[in-house]
């Protein structure tokens, strides 16, 4: 049916948007990051309006943006604080009396802002007549498929977690077993010293490690539990390595669940659904499927093989998160594999990571990241998936 | 002189401030960081109503924060989604919805909002009539000031930034010089390799690194360049390590500028002056005192030893950055010890870091982070000074 579209509202589409305006440091937001293309750790100024891309920076960023950037224009807050301080007639002058005066200079009377620019700095511009049109999402779209270049940062951030997972699998080798607990070079292995081996093998690899999850037994039926204490032998171990590229900026994204020792059956029963719903999930990754369609499969297979997942008071057991997400300069990022629906877009790099948690029994959960094709997935990241340790 | 008061303006100031709103992930934002004890990676709702904090959790994170976290009540977002949906009658609610049903059982009608609470969600809550008053601040003004037990971790994370000082200087020491370049190991000395020698030792010591610098020669003189490619013998290396410790959150700060081979006069002159500034800074910091008042000495230290400032197009060179920054679960927080007024409070923990720096002859910078009480500085760092490494 074709939809009636009124004289006004057709002049409207016709429209140019409004130019973008972000107030970010490029640690927090990905987009002024996407954007910059270089590293910025206090929050600046920058404006995109058509192709032109603007910065402005103050004295100690100036000359490394100029070289380092990839903004077209760069200018110089401290300039740019003097003209506003003219046209306010005030020394005191802040961020939205610069962006003002940027505004009238560029002849721009609205901005659409990105999903972290501030609450406070809005309702200041909104106060000096700016139009404001606040994003929920991700500023640039195109954020969601990745280009060449992006694979390749992303296939590099993906070897330094497998980096991090060799390291766990090889201390976890190393370690011996004493009365039930892993004991390394005569002191007991805990999971402060198994993480701190994966962090230096990705800091080696050339990228800052975060949150590294290293986790066994009970604590790893906490998802988002890093882990902490000793670790025991005959338990399931949870390695979950998402650093981040200090030169890119990308992050990486794996885990493999280990046991050093001797694994009950109800142990291996447990690691092969998880493996089973992991490769048939990947499988089903294709341009134009629905990430909900994969999650829905996940949850099927579990629940037909008696996995079930159940909620009370203490929490979930079972399998209680999402398949996969987006990953990029983010961890988490859009396109989502989970209850909600999203169509897959052909050259959109996502994990695909099922797991099950059962507190007594432990949790496992196996993690690969895969671009999205028009003929199915490909595998960014590669790890073998032995998980008994001897 | 009394200022008139009115009766009104007298009521409106007995009125309580509204209650705290905050939607954003522990690793980003600092507020959300200080209220919640406990790191969650995405983004997720709280409040805080008097005495009561309040945390709004997916599963996923639910039984970690009833454990570990230091909210008072943890509600569960699953169900609070169920009573979005029956109070807005439809399906699709998003978080502005979720807060609004929040505000109604909680008898709320505005929120004061942090200042990282993102513009697109304010806006959302405007428009269901609920106030919103964002803050451009820190919403706990309280973090300004450290408690005895943030002391402590302060200290803590400033040993995990004199144990990546300690690993840089070693490993100038290890290396050797052949035709004015460093070797360690048979291998060209990078600024790559030398961070990576400084980033072990931190992430050893408890903490995760970030950016951080090890600049040698003129890519020194740009203060945020972190380095890269060879460092050569008799240049001045700027090393900057402000790692943040994975379990609490704090951030240590402190620089050495360290030279192996031989200096020259104007190597020792350069790094005599920045000495001599960082010491009788540090010397002025006590409670009242005007951060700027610190700041001025420092820049008259440096122009009557004729090392001036300047500015041209290509960027600055001299003394052009602020003497010091807050330091506690950002890196850079309040108070500022720069041009701009700040008096320093009883038990704020602050850096005192000048620099200089001259494209030709190099950078020296040195930092370390001092308390501020009512009878001077008392420092939270401790590394020695020696800069010339044999």
């Amino acid at each position: 049916m074709v939809k009636y579209v009124s004289k006004s509202s057709r002049a409207r589409k016709r429209k140019l948007p409004l130019p973008i305006l972000m107030y970010a440091d490029t640690r927090t937001s990905a987009d002024q990051l996407y954007l910059a293309k270089f590293g910025v750790p206090d929050a600046f100024i920058s404006m995109k309006k058509g192709a032109k891309s603007i910065a402005v920076l103050n004295q100690l960023e100036f000359s490394r943006g100029l070289k380092e950037s990839a903004f077209s224009t760069i200018l110089a807050l401290e300039e740019w604080i003097e003209k506003a301080r003219t046209k306010f007639r005030r020394d005191d002058v802040g961020v939205a009396e610069i962006v003002a005066t940027l505004a009238a200079a560029y002849r721009v009377n609205g901005f659409r802002v990105s999903s972290d620019f501030p609450a406070w700095l809005a309702f200041q511009l909104q106060g000096f007549g700016i139009k404001i049109d606040a994003m929920k999402t991700s500023i640039f779209p195109a954020r969601e498929t990745k280009t060449e270049e992006e694979m390749r940062f992303l296939r590099q951030s993906n070897r330094c977690s497998a980096a991090g997972i060799r390291a766990a699998e090889e201390t976890l080798k190393k370690s011996t077993i004493k009365r039930d607990y892993l004991y390394l070079e005569g002191k007991r292995l805990t999971s402060e010293k198994l993480r701190e081996a994966i962090e230096v093998a990705c800091l080696t690899a050339g990228s800052i490690p975060m949150d590294t999850i290293a986790a066994g037994g009970d604590q790893a039926c906490d998802p988002h539990c890093t882990g902490s204490g000793p670790l025991r032998a005959n338990e399931l171990i949870i390695v979950d390595v998402f650093p981040r590229v200090a030169k890119t900026g990308y992050f990486g994204d794996m885990t493999r669940t280990f046991l050093k020792g001797k694994p009950s059956d109800a142990q291996r029963a447990l690691v092969t659904a998880v493996k089973g719903a992991h490769s048939q999930a990947i499988k089903k990754v294709r341009t134009g499927v629905d990430g909900k369609t994969i999650h829905t499969s996940v949850q099927k297979y579990f629940d037909d093989r008696n996995y079930l997942t159940t909620h009370d008071e203490s929490g979930a057991q079972g399998f209680f998160h999402g398949t996969g997400h987006g990953l990029g300069l983010e961890v988490h990022e859009v396109p989502r594999v989970s209850i909600v629906n999203f169509r897959l877009k052909r050259n959109s790099v996502i994990t695909i990571e099922p797991g099950l948690y059962y507190p007594g029994l432990g949790g496992c959960r196996l993690e690969d990241v895969v671009a999205v094709t028009d003929t199915g997935p490909k595998k960014l990241s590669s790890y073998h998936y032995n998980w008994i340790v001897e």
